[in-house]
């Protein structure tokens, strides 16, 4: 039931979705020491090619600049010696973890005698559509090859110049160590049309992870006839509890949702518990740190006036401000910040600061997002800090996968049934 | 990001969902003890409800039979008192299962004190479509309240009448246990349009499970804008390989082509290694069981013509009976029959019958299906017959769950995150 296409992208994609097949059939067949190789070929291949990929990673910068790109954007975008090393570091994390391919999940001998093994597999032929970090593009390589995927790539266009060079090192790097090069193919050339056309290939790819904002996914979840999990949306909440420690609750605040504004586990919303005491200290710290809160009455009057307070609409509930914007709502109970959740979270991350050991366990127990915290910052949400080695999204789907994924949620399964003459009865 | 209902049926089910909604809140909510209660009282009223069911399935079997409806079709639609006990049985069996809820998956503490634990959870609410067999009815309810999750059901037509008594006598038990009678909700009523309003029913059911044929399947992946499991398509493959011990062959041929023809599980083509000495002996002895043989020219020189021996086309490769035909199909090597299993096969159930250790590792290896069995009858994929005490379904897709799926894959998991003051560097 394969797709056929019908215009020349998809022609050209449907031709190298069936090069990385190819390329997937032979990964399924190989070791861990193969994969493995691969990636330490990979991460002597960053290093060695340094210069080149920094050449081409200066490009993307300059012209981002020119056209106007914001700083912290152009900051996302750019590369660094430092931040090479740093991927070349991550790697060495993912090739150390457990081989994900191969491992028994259930097993048992029926009474019968008939032996049964559930053991994990590749996915097969994985695409991921992401922004413009160029970082990313390693990271899910390394993660794909891992757990003994091909992959095809689609990065932001900011980073073109970059993700070629990236690609074409990687690709080489995999082909030195055995692992054909089509396991790691890049779609960049293909435009947004190449992108319409992974929607359609169904049968050619088995898995698509689209890494971004919610337009992305909307047209990705509305469009898609291929098996999605979407991954990034993070309208991230963080309840203020009567109670909570006014120091804690500070520095959590401050590091949630300013430590990285860009990113999906930064904080969006802030629910505060009517009579919270640790509440003034900590809206004012954001103000001070350079927040604008769009706030409701009563927590507009727990902080001085100031232009960086502002009342809230029903918009800012649905805001993934992804700035140094935050949303801050008033709420008689927790039980009010559960249904506030419930109705408005990407079910991606949720905070509870408290210090009330139940309202803790009810909170995680009746909040229903990928991850639930208590008494931290809604920052570590994240395949590296979660000690996965790397990401290739945090999914905020409910099926397969949830929250960061990494080697693991790149597996699936099969039964070998073994008999010796098994008929049934 | 709900759906909005645009006609009256979708109006009509997306309330029924919401309240589905609220019954599955509230089941998530509920221990083992509870739900573990409902389904003792869903077996009790069974059993003491008998009469009645079998009233209301006399009348669908009556309208069926006078309608032309085959025998074997009639036979999968009747209940009989022996058929009502055989699934309080296996209520019993799914009773008896670990709690799937709440166990941890994974965990640690990282370096920095921060506590991981990842925690499977119900997925919510859960859709079913599916045949004619109003057994499958009390086995999805089962699977789906275990795992504490709402099911909405959307039977064959032929079982009307039975399914709707069975729901009503379902929903009275669980009400009567303390779980919310919204936990299970019949959308027969709704007609056809009740399963095209399923399809766009977006943020209402959280997982959508077709049971059936291909005409199905492919509907709902094409149509479908809600999470989907696609289920119980099964081309079936079974290699005769050379050496393999005859009377093995047979009896496992046999077993697998005949013993139930209508099921997803029962095999539809056998690929002879050319020379295969117990080739000759297995189709005569599927021929002498009653089964037609679309086998290629090499195949037909080793069974006596016959009326049953019919010439092999293209079309035969693709079909998946669920009669007592089977596609015969000469093949050079494994490799030749692999590549044909990955062309024509569905990835449910393929089989080897072989005597070499390195040809059964090798298919097993490289054959990329639900079960890949040895030297066994392809119907033991069952939910059943692996010890799942049922199965909403026998998935052919490879994201969340492979093969028969019973309450483990009717979860999904969060990650609890705790801390005391943890924040990102």
């Amino acid at each position: 039931m394969l797709a056929q296409p019908t215009t020349p992208v998809e022609t050209e994609l449907f031709a190298r979705c069936e090069r990385a097949r190819g390329a997937a059939d032979r990964l399924a067949e190989t070791t861990r020491e193969t994969r493995d190789a691969a990636l330490q070929a990979m991460g002597e291949a960053l290093i060695a090619k340094a210069a080149v990929i920094l050449e081409a990673n200066a490009l993307d910068v300059e012209r981002e600049t020119a056209a106007g790109m914001s700083a912290p954007l152009v900051d996302r975008l750019r590369l660094t010696e430092e931040r090479i090393r740093a991927l070349v570091d991550s790697l060495e994390v993912v090739r150390a973890l457990e081989d994900p391919v191969g491992r028994v999940r259930r097993g048992s001998t029926l009474p019968n005698g008939l032996r049964l093994r559930q053991v994990t597999v590749p996915l097969g032929v994985i695409a991921c559509v992401y922004e413009a970090r160029p970082n990313v593009t390693v990271d899910i390589v390394a993660l794909a090859l891992k757990s003994g995927n091909a992959v095809l790539l689609r990065g932001g266009s900011a980073a073109r110049e970059t993700n070629t060079v990236l690609i074409e090192v990687l690709r080489q790097a995999v082909a030195e160590s055995g692992v054909d090069a089509d396991a790691v193919v890049g779609l960049d050339d293909l435009g947004r049309d190449g992108v319409q056309a992974l929607f359609g290939a169904r049968g050619h790819v088995d898995l698509l992870i689209p890494r971004g904002g919610r337009e992305l996914i909307r047209r990705v979840t509305e469009e898609a006839r291929v098996p999605v999990i979407a991954t990034g949306e993070g309208n991230v909440h963080i309840v203020l509890d009567r109670g909570a420690d006014e120091a804690q609750a500070v520095e959590i605040l401050l590091n949630a949702k300013t430590q990285r504004t860009g990113v999906c586990n930064a904080a969006e919303t802030l629910l505060v518990l009517d009579g919270a005491e640790a509440a003034p200290a900590a809206l004012r710290a954001l103000v001070d740190a350079g927040v604008t809160l769009h706030a409701d009455e009563r927590a507009r009057e727990l902080v001085a006036a100031s232009e960086r307070v502002v009342p809230a609409t029903e918009e800012d509930w649905e805001t993934e401000y992804l700035n140094m914007d935050l949303a801050v709502r008033t709420v008689d109970s927790l039980e009010e910040a559960i249904a506030h959740i419930r109705r408005y979270s990407t079910g991606h991350t949720e905070a509870i600061l408290t210090d009330s050991t139940r309202n803790a366990e009810l909170f995680q127990r009746r909040v229903d997002s990928a991850a639930v915290v208590v008494n931290a910052s809604t920052r570590f949400t994240d395949g590296g800090q979660f000690g996965l080695g790397a990401e290739v999204g945090i999914s905020t789907d409910r099926l397969h996968a949830r929250g960061p994924m990494g080697v693991d949620e790149l597996t699936t399964t099969k039964w070998l049934v073994t008999g010796d003459g098994h008929v049934r009865p």
